[in-house]
């Protein structure tokens, strides 16, 4: 249904049966594919701190595989160069100093021609490693891998969040791709449905089938109230009401840092979207666009959406509403995994009996969950087959470069 | 046993069966009694954005009667000084456009006396309100009144808070109270032992007899997994040792946000500590004294009590968890409500089925459910009286002018 | 003619063949003169970093005498308070550490009594030194007493200015004294008139007779070329025209770097002015007042007196031209001393051969010499007998605080 | 004798008779030559805000000669491409709305090769202009020619100062050119010789004989003191000694607003100098190389200049002394055009009866005529050709990413 849907993400769904191998390499492929539409320049330049250039995540993709496996299974193995391992480690304090992440736009050197080569390297030392363990792999590789891959479907995805901000900043306000489809509209034209969960004691986190961040774990047991859930995304035609009934004017509708963001921000509108003329208009992957009204709004701050549902009478869900949510209706709620993350009310924080890892891969999620919300589902920026119920994303409340919107939830008196 | 409360205390302790009427008017004096050993130049100086000049407190604490209640029970009343309903409103989007919270230094004027003289004013007006519903006082009267009682109490610790902030930055390091003995040791000399209170469904919240604030309710169940709790709070000595061991050079032991703020704020130690020459000294509300062991350790932000707790092998307990054990163990659990406050894990957020009052009274405590940490008990500055099992205290993850510290926790396995 | 004048400053002009020692003690005395309409509070907050508290310039003026004088020509002179070096120093490196500028406002101890002792103390030190070479001072203690008597009128000057800073900035908006007269209109009616002073070789800076800034030496010789000068203030009649020109909204009639403070500091008037509906209103010594349109304008940038001179068609005179001016036609021009200081182009730099003193007084005026703009002339705040044709003042290009205005000049071409 | 000036320089030596036509051709060449070393993303990414992208160079370059010339003089000229006015336009508000400085970064489109387009179309337009007027150029096509060549120099300058100041921040530290050479040695070993040249009443400005801007005109008397001029410059050798006797760490040798910049900026070494070690290295075009004693010191603010000034009881001259001295001495006075622009002590402001020119040609340099400081000379950056001794460049007193140093000078008393 969607453009890029049926021209490239067929490509890469990645059927859990297929080799690991096989997926290792078809997600590494994809990558490069996606940069595709990019100048070397377009993949050299940071537009915000948050968002780091296209070359950047290749860069930082490969050396996860070199840092975390190839070096330490490896023992033939020589870093492509030495330098890199400052240039690209992210934010893993165990794996010692590294460029700061505000200047990673700073890397005009190496080349994107470089981290190309770069990347062709570890792919070899990857080819290697499979050759080498072709009997049977460690359980450990195994798991490297698996997280290598779905960490690399993580920089996939930020791949074009980052870009858009990149190119939202230019006055020429480019195209990623003028075929890409991001704004489509809601499937169905029937009223919104509010769907009531059995709830009580659920479960709630990863069973441990397939794979699954540290984050989703341990599962565990929590107590639900009745609530209900609606089986729509909220539109960009419900936001021009909240729009026109003044509500980034008005005070009282919002939590008390939100207003202070409103406020600080200049917010008037979700994020990406210009006001020219009487017209609304929204940049998007695919360029500058008309504001569609049935489309999920996006790119709005945890603020907007708490803002936007205590104007219309609702709420939003918790993380665990969602969830339960989820699980028990896969086909009647809506644009689940497709459109934009759904903000939770939940903060990000440790499930009961969560310990991180030792070293390095312990950094990946924990040392995050303080000040952040929870958003579930997917966007339609996310890489097909990453996606899944109890997946958990997180962003600060004022985020807003992200494909982020929101669907209602209520309470049953 | 402490200075303060053989003093002071006791003349506030205010029992339950006194009347409303009587318990008032000790408090509006108990507020009064804490400015005393203030000069109006101390009264009148805001040290940082945060914390509120004095005179301002008791301004507003009195502007809360005033606009709450007296101008809408009392037809007949006529308010002080049209100004300063725009001087005192706190932050009551409501109640219309006040005077910026980081510019409160700037009221010399009105001056500490002409605020005393409203405070006569009003306190006048309480009077004739008690007089003119002298048979019966309406419900809703009596609501805000005890509103009114414990808003000003949060104020009288807020007093003393604000003050430590103000002198804190003075060169002269002055006492408030030569004689406030806030860094007591910890009374029991045995070993720290752990409580493991029952758990499983669980009633969280207030029972609704006597004051609660809203964010106390709806009282509920939830499910807990098996815990233990410290009986003892974490002490100087322990910091001392977390000190030494580099912890605020070990990015490894600290949450990313908490890291950042070690850095960008020069963390070496908890609020008001400075070392002079090889020793540790640390400013409190009698001035200058040496850092005491045995004392419990305050003015810690969440992010340090969070990475103390994991540089120990524990971790904070849950607000939940918290709460539950304090109705369990009364007794056992030590220094629950006299020393510090205690930071959970919990971000701050609405219960399940949380709705706010309508209109003003509706901001006390909803608008700020964001991006905030729960502490539970109580500090040596809160009012005696003003604490319970269910009060739930919030500040931001790096906020230390508070009296704020740490109980351990961990997991049964 | 002015109120101000008739009631307070006659009596502190002082005749330059009174006794140094009579001339000291009033000064001193006319310090304290000026606090009188000020609280305790009013005298101890700091609107901002430029400005100080009324209190610190009590405490500063006083710490002049006790660290340039006291202490080094009496022996047996005890200081009041031994930490009050640190809380009064100004800028004086060469003297110590001191208590940071922007934290001035932060000095509610020591109290304004404690200061007023001060005062007594240091006065009586005085008391003493003059008692003790009643034969004849040393040229040096001469030379000092001179120095801090000038400074201290100095100060007599920044109190005013910077208590108006205070109250501008409380929501009162209250009257340091109902009376004080600084909108009086522009004394002639007649249409302004040029003076064209003889130019060629001309002498600059002081000839050594009575006391002098060290920034007004050496006197020396400098070439000008033919101008006008304008013998009446720019007023606010001029400048209304200048506002409903849009030339706040104008990038084109700017410096680059005005243009830059106009946008980022959002003026759209001369400092102090507030649009109430349809009407322009200032703050002044006196309160809130309609802008007199025959007043001179005050208040105002260096920028902004630029951008106005080029919108007119004329320009800034460089400070030698006002000097050479002021002294060949003292009584022809008008305004000269008594309204508004007037922006000079000309930047703040040495006369050549200027070498600073050894030590802290050489601190006085050389470090300053940088990235400031000169202006002549004086203000209705100016101490009676503090003016001078050859005396500089100095200012950043975006200060505002201070009572700033223009005299126009042009080229004779 | 330098690598650089033997390579490359000669090839654009633009002898004055050449004709305008050859000479603008040259100079547009040599503009993209210099551009050779870099890939296009190093083209693309803005390391601060002072600097811009070479891309930006090279359009802005050629925006220049098409806004100001092929659009007024040929009727037919269409523009390359409408967006690129508001791209490339810098700061003439008279040429309206414009991307804001601090973005130039994000330009990843247009590409460095529609860039390049850019150049041949406008370089075609001028080739069209050329032939159009071959019998005579019209006097103002010719002015804004001559302009638009020396306006494309300046910009071959900051090419090089600007690539610095990216590659300085790249990990890698990459050499622009591994040849350049800028940190030759001082040419002689002799002792320094202080010139005294001729005073009185000088002629100052330049004469009209070929191309000059209009912030060096009108020419004009002045009146100058005796003073002595040093024959060279302040080595590296000097400044180690500086640093090693404390200056960094010394207030009183500073400047007030020199001694802020200090502390703020944690400034312990002149700009892109390193400490390695015990080593010092210093980040040039060339790559990263040990500081040489007997190079001029170069990339110091002028605060570092002043101090160092003070620190060795010298001063720097004014501009005037400057001119005065490189018209009387042009061979004695060594590396007064070669090595690094020398800070004098005069804020730029205009000379007596400057007046901009109407229209955007008119903000060349009026605009910028406050707040800086005047440097004379030239640096190994600056093209061949473009330097003489009139001519006044000019920076922020903390600005330290060109190439400054200073020439010494001291009062004949």
């Amino acid at each position: 249904m969607f453009a890029r849907d049926v021209e490239v993400k067929q490509e890469q769904k990645l059927s859990p049966d297929r080799s690991l191998r096989s997926r290792l390499f078809e997600v590494r492929a994809y990558t490069e594919k996606l940069t595709e539409p990019l100048s070397s320049e377009d993949q050299t330049v940071q537009a915000m701190s948050d968002a780091s250039p296209t070359k950047w995540h290749l860069g930082h993709t490969t050396w996860f595989f070199e840092a975390f496996l190839l070096e330490k299974y490896i023992e033939s193995y020589r870093r492509f160069d030495e330098t890199f391992h400052f240039c690209f480690n992210s934010y893993y304090e165990h794996a010692g100093p590294r460029h700061p992440r505000p200047l990673r736009g700073m890397l005009t050197r190496p080349s994107a021609e470089k981290v190309s080569d770069y990347r062709r390297h570890v792919d070899e030392g990857l080819t290697y490693l499979f050759d080498y363990y072709r009997l049977e792999l460690p359980k450990d590789v195994i798991e490297i891998i698996e997280l290598g891959i779905n960490h690399e479907q993580q920089h996939q995805e930020l791949i074009l969040t980052d870009i858009l901000s990149l190119f939202a900043s230019n006055p020429l306000r480019p195209a990623y791709d003028k075929g890409y489809v991001s704004h489509h509209e809601i499937d169905s034209f029937t009223k919104p449905d509010w769907l009531m969960p059995k709830v009580g004691i659920v479960e709630i986190g990863h069973d441990g089938e397939g794979f699954y961040y540290d984050n989703e774990c341990p599962s565990h047991v929590t107590l639900l109230q009745p609530f209900k859930l609606c089986d729509q995304l909220v539109t960009n035609g419900d936001w021009l009401e909240f729009i026109n009934d003044g509500a980034y004017k008005t005070p009282t509708l919002w939590l008390s840092d939100g207003w202070y963001a409103v406020r600080s921000q200049n917010w008037e509108a979700p994020g990406y979207w210009e006001k020219i003329g009487d017209f609304w208009y929204q940049m998007t992957l695919a360029g500058m666009n008309p504001v569609h009204k049935r489309a999920p709004v996006s790119n709005i701050s945890y603020y907007e959406a708490e803002a936007f549902a205590r104007w219309v009478g609702k709420r939003l869900p918790t993380e665990f509403e969602w969830e339960v949510a989820a699980k028990a209706y896969p086909y009647e709620l809506k644009q689940l995994y497709s459109h934009v993350w759904q903000w939770t009310t939940s903060s990000y924080a440790a499930y009961p009996g969560f310990v991180p890892e030792k070293g390095a891969v312990g950094e990946y999620n924990g040392k995050f969950m303080c000040n952040q919300y929870v958003l579930r589902g997917a966007s339609h920026a996310t890489t097909l087959g990453h996606s899944r119920a109890t997946y958990r994303n997180f962003f600060y409340a004022d985020s807003r470069w992200q494909f982020t919107g929101l669907r209602l939830a209520e309470n049953i008196t």
